[in-house]
């Protein structure tokens, strides 16, 4: 094994800090060349980006590989898809590209990884569809009508985030007769304000939970098994209203969880890239079996696009090398994810974990501490909306806030004006996307002011405050349609960014040590009280 | 008037920069001292806040408030109050203060404003009372049942995150009979999907816009009007389901909407805090007249302490200062709002409004640029699923984040084991803001990897991904309970923090030209796309 190099040693990455530090033309400039534009566009898995607006000369971009080069971006992946241990402070394997790949020949990871996966995919279809179906009774023999997905953080956001994603299909489905409910809170209100109007005898529960010993979702579960038990169930017959999910079937199984009700994953599958295992069932419950598939799909052919395409048209290396340059040699110190579809109001919310918990980190692979800038503080939310809110502070205050727009070329609801709605909303993240780039210089503004009869005075006073430095990068990507297959491409896509980010920052994306002291705090607070208590 | 100076030609500014640049104590350090700790507290309108986790010294705090004196933090508030056009650049007052304080002998803005406010509040609430109660009556003559909210920004965000933050008065108030939905976003989408099983004959718009020529906002209702019509109702009968909320009731009037069913505010009243005023009719709906009005007694109540509470006990001032120096002297970029109670949700996005759309900014007031930081980037959401999301990046990853932990001290949720669960909550909220304040160093982390019995070289190996640096500051804000009154206090306390900072920046925080050129520019695409279709 090569001795590891942090990345400020690397050649491209001090090549990189003198073009950073040396004259950099400003967006405005940059965009006047319709040759530029026209070559900075990439597509793949049915998703495409213009990254026009991003502040890169030619220079910068063939730096940005080269740095990728040295870094074995590309040999990194590909040790990742072989299954070796690259979760190395947790001594696992990282496989969630195995889990849209069972189908594949010849698979990196194996056969017998494909045939686990296979199986316990099996499962989940076929109970999903009965679900589905109104097959599962509870105590009094009806149909459950309602699932209450009980988990936190990957097996909340992702099945969470994906369900109000493709809800056109669950609206479509005059199939499916149930409804999915989503409580990761562990807030009393958060679970009675979902249970208030349900009727325990047609209520069946989802507990999602890696090591099955999360207190807030075993919090939640207990209160969920008293309600059902409130509300007429016999305690023998309470496994018929509880399903688990747990790579730890043997803790659920202590705990009352039939076999035929547990569903299980492994420990290569990450909290937060988990959606596409068994976490997934209240997805596949709510837009089918086969809906749930074709997102498997649509991941995996993000994933041959990454492993495939040449450096220079590769989707999630490219945006991760945009990434890369804002944060470590642009200064931006966040990064605003602006999606212009409305389904994707939590789109954002799940992207934070993802790439926060992955890449907020401080500890170089080789325990050396990181000199260089990690993950960037992720924030956002739906574009339009943004635009009456916080794009404010994007477009005249102290920040470099890097922005991806994300749209969709078509759109398809019910309503007799959609297409004007579309039409609208397309309009505005395309003049965003320019406004932020160009901006408006004091001289502009003093002419528009002007020209608009403005007194020279008022002209004078106003200017200042109404102009625009603009210069902010952006990247927009192009989703055809709100559809499985795109869903699961496009956070594929963000899955692979946050993975070529770690393997050029040389850290590790997928343990999350950050989330352990705060446990063993609240257990040290829990302790001192019974001892308080005691004495 | 005095000429202006930018803050750091101040000399509590410089003080305190050479104070950050000295030797700073560790929080672990800080927190040691009982006597420190039990005197940083301060209380007032219902709320209270713990503070004794913020980096600050002594000496810190004595600058930190000669800089809030230097900059005449109290006259210029005192200047708001009165009414004066301390919104410069459009030139008007800024009153939403007289919202919440009708009922105030002597008002510092003048009786008629007072008069004008209890005029519209009392039409408002007279109003809502009648909707609740049944008596808005649709085309055919049946009860109006659900009220749907158009608006986006202002019109939006305060209504529904209060709304939702007091939904427990919705749902127990038996006597009232509608529901309120809200639809910012022009995705089509978004309406299909909020009127897919709602009845044109008994649903009513609420059509929300300060200027009445929102883009987003008259689309919607042009589909709305649309969907009413489609469903029976007669064109001349559609005032009947219209109700709009405007400064601009000519605009309204010209398109159909009837004087008692529009509502007024006035140009003194900002759209990102406008919830006091008619805007907060769906909310008043929602929760009834009296909680509505609660809601604004809980904001008085903060603006009178705000008025007379001594600096050094003034809550809002007191958490401006301490944004102020992570800000500009520590260094922190972003803001992390993390309310551990589920009601709060939106609580987050509604500050990203308020606080980034007023501080956002690059100009001072006399039109220099600024040259110290403004407004940082605010985000968060419910504390215990970020524990589960994005935390990781707050404890170890390469960000100073000061936080601002929100907790009840009380919870009601009629829920059989609501008393484990708010436990459980306050465990963790107390257990993360100690964590990230004393961290873990590599030595404790090695000595209890040892303890744990691990071996020498795991140890060695593991030890600097399992520390954590800590020294991140953070407020704890307690609420007694979420009540109407709480939330106005709160709400008003987050207002005048926000004031506070812009008047140390010396910058305006009632403009906001930042959201004009996206919308000149879309301008500018739509007559460019029309004149190529002509051609």
């Amino acid at each position: 094994m090569t001795p590891f190099v942090p990345p400020h040693k690397r050649q491209a990455w001090q090549a990189l800090q003198a073009l950073a530090q040396g004259p950099q033309p400003h967006l405005r400039e940059l965009l006047k060349s319709a040759e530029r534009n026209a070559a900075l566009h990439a597509s793949g898995a049915g998703i495409s980006i213009d990254y026009e607006r991003q502040r890169v000369t030619r220079e910068v971009m063939q730096q940005l590989l080269a740095l990728a080069d040295e870094s074995q971006v590309m040999p990194q992946a590909q040790a990742m898809f072989k299954g070796e241990p690259i979760n190395a402070t947790e001594q696992r394997a990282v496989l969630h590209v195995a889990l849209r790949g069972s189908h594949v020949p010849n698979p990196p990871w194996g056969h017998e990884i494909s045939k686990q996966v296979a199986n316990e995919l099996h499962r989940v279809c076929t109970f999903a569809e009965k679900v589905r179906e109104g097959h599962m009774k509870g105590f009094g023999g009806e149909s459950i009508t309602d699932v209450v997905n009980l988990g936190i953080g990957g097996s909340d956001l992702g099945p969470r985030m994906t369900t109000e994603a493709l809800s056109h299909l669950t609206r479509d489905s005059f199939k499916n007769k149930v409804r999915v409910h989503y409580v990761s809170n562990v807030d009393a209100w958060s679970l009675y304000t979902a249970l208030a109007y349900l009727n325990p005898a047609r209520t069946a529960f989802v507990v999602q939970s890696k090591t099955f010993t999360t207190q807030e979702t075993m919090t939640l579960a207990a209160s969920a098994k008293r309600w059902l038990t409130d509300g007429g169930c016999p305690a023998d017959q309470l496994g018929k209203h509880l399903i688990a999910v747990t790579a730890n079937p043997h803790i659920s199984a202590a705990q009352g969880f039939t076999p035929e009700h547990t569903f299980g994953f492994w420990d290569w599958v990450g909290g937060r890239y988990s959606v596409w295992s068994a976490i997934g069932l209240p997805l596949a419950i709510s837009i089918g079996a086969f809906a749930f598939q074709d997102m498997l799909l649509g991941a995996r052919a993000m994933d041959e696009h990454f492993l495939t395409a040449p450096s220079d048209q590769n989707l999630p290396l490219l945006m991760a090398l945009f990434g890369i340059w804002n944060r470590n040699f642009l200064g931006a110190t966040t990064h605003n994810i602006a999606p212009y579809a409305s389904p994707l109001g939590k789109f954002a919310s799940f992207l934070q974990q993802m790439d926060m918990e992955s890449n907020g980190k401080g500890t170089h692979v080789d325990g050396s501490p990181v000199e260089v800038a990690t993950a960037p503080v992720l924030w956002g939310g739906l574009g339009i909306d943004g635009q009456h809110a916080y794009f404010q502070l994007i477009h005249q205050g102290k920040h470099l806030v890097p922005m991806d727009f994300i749209g969709l070329r078509t759109e398809r609801s019910p309503l007799p004006f959609a297409a004007e709605h579309h039409r609208v909303v397309l309009l505005n993240m395309q003049a965003q996307a320019q406004a932020l780039a160009i901006g408006r210089t004091p001289e502009e503004t003093m002419k528009e002011l002007r020209d608009s009869g403005m007194d020279e005075a008022e002209v004078q006073r106003l200017a200042p405050h109404r102009s625009y430095p603009g210069n902010v990068p952006s990247t927009t990507i192009w989703v055809d349609a709100l559809t499985p297959r795109s869903m699961g491409a496009l956070m594929a896509l963000y899955e692979h960014k946050v993975f070529c980010q770690a393997a050029i920052w040389g850290i590790h994306a997928y343990d999350q040590w950050g989330v352990e002291l705060g446990k063993k705090m609240a257990k040290d607070i829990e302790a001192a009280e019974a001892a308080r208590l005691k004495a």
